[in-house]
């Protein structure tokens, strides 16, 4: 039961695997035992980096050679805006090192609550009778919507209609950066997913400044939750994925102004 | 996380409160923490049995002396088939000392995987965070789903016809008990809820013997998984719920012969 995090800096190639090696290594030398590596190899939430092949070829080799489990969680895989989609970590393995996760929330429908995990039988055995005494079963009833959904349609039609509504919404979001944004604010360029961060001098608490924000009726998410070490707080995570493109406008235009005001002071 | 249970024998009123009352006072000696008392009040599964008016009074006594919380799970309440409804523990409280559970599962549809928990707010709200942690949120479609049965119809009828039907069944397997068990073996009666428990000659092992009532198409749950202290090994669940009365009829007179079977060997 229980855990304790550790986090992994990222690059524009994905986790730094120099570094998870180190860090494995030491946490062995201290005789801690890892439980797996987490890692959303696609469109990272919420900083939009997709791992390198490279890297994912080494993550993989790394994790052989410490004996632990890579948890690839890929909620965002189909929704790719540009580029070329890169193999999973778990196709790149045939040695059951890797479980995978997947999810209808992205590409059908978030309130069916159905996901998926691909993994290793043995692993998969004991994850069912978890999920048993965790809540007997998911819905049948939704298992069978989304069975009838797939079987009736081409949800891939479906996805790429999607991954062009966002590709429009991402571009509005980029576009109204530019336009609002005060010159010390930087941002990723995230190629799929549904996120942007924005990070801003470092002096400013995006989690404080939340207030402010939300009397003008603009909210994001302060980056500091997503650090395992209470870094990233000059940081946050703006979501591009359920505003209209004039709502997405609209708001970027209101942070902007409430970032500029903080910064003058 | 985790923790160890303790079970506290029951009698024909429910849980032996006197014999709670020793465990809490002895664990509370030993400097262990107890988390919460857990009883089904109603048509405890899988015994059938219902806690006295007395006896739940006597357990919210208790609970208070010893500042323990109390899960009263309640799923089989509405599925009383004779006597007259008995008060929750729930009902019964008015200082937040009781958690109740109810379902959708046994009064609309299991499939829905839908609940309720009642409680004090302050629980209440930590658990609204740990689901939140858990899966995010139950599924908004069947919420949707159960919130449009209730409005367009009246539940309470169709559980008044959903007990009709439980009683029959029960009353099928009453008699086929009758008819095909041998002597040796004593069983409950059940107000409500779904099961029997049948108690048979201590040296047999329901366990080991399901596998021979498997080869003649029919099976039941051993009983000793029900116990937190590895007792009940030659008790066995009847489950009334899904089979036709025909199915009960043929299903209860192949159990008959195995049992009997069992017994001359």
């Amino acid at each position: 039961y229980g855990g304790e995090m550790v986090g992994i800096p990222m690059d524009d190639e994905g986790m730094q695997i120099d570094i998870l090696e180190e860090t494995l290594a030491k946490l062995k030398n201290d005789r801690k035992k890892v439980k797996f590596i987490y890692t959303i190899s696609n469109f990272q939430n919420p900083a939009g980096v997709t791992m390198s092949l490279a890297r994912r070829k080494k993550i993989l080799e790394v994790a052989k050679k410490f004996e632990v489990l890579i948890l690839e969680d890929n909620p965002y895989d189909k929704l790719r805006f540009e580029g070329e989609p890169i193999p999973s970590i778990y196709s790149l393995d045939n040695e059951g090192y890797v479980i995978s996760l997947g999810t209808f929330s992205k590409i059908l429908c978030p309130g069916l609550r159905l996901a998926w995990i691909l993994g290793n039988k043995k692993i998969i055995e004991k994850l069912v009778i978890m999920k048993q005494a965790t809540d007997l079963c998911t819905t049948a009833l939704n298992q069978l919507i989304a069975y009838e959904y797939c079987r009736q349609n081409d949800i891939d039609k479906n996805i790429e209609s999607n991954v062009e509504i966002y590709r429009r919404k991402r571009n509005a979001m980029l576009e109204a950066l530019d336009k609002y944004f005060p010159v010390e604010v930087i941002w990723t360029k995230p190629q799929g997913g549904f996120f942007v961060v924005a990070t801003l001098p470092e002096h400013i608490d995006t989690g404080e400044m939340l207030k402010e924000a939300i009397k003008e009726n603009v909210a994001y998410v302060p980056g500091g939750s997503f650090f395992a070490d209470g870094k990233g707080q000059n940081t946050m995570r703006l979501s591009f994925c359920y505003p209209s493109v004039e709502d997405i406008d609209e708001g970027i235009k209101r942070l902007g102004k409430v970032i500029k005001r903080r910064i003058k002071n």
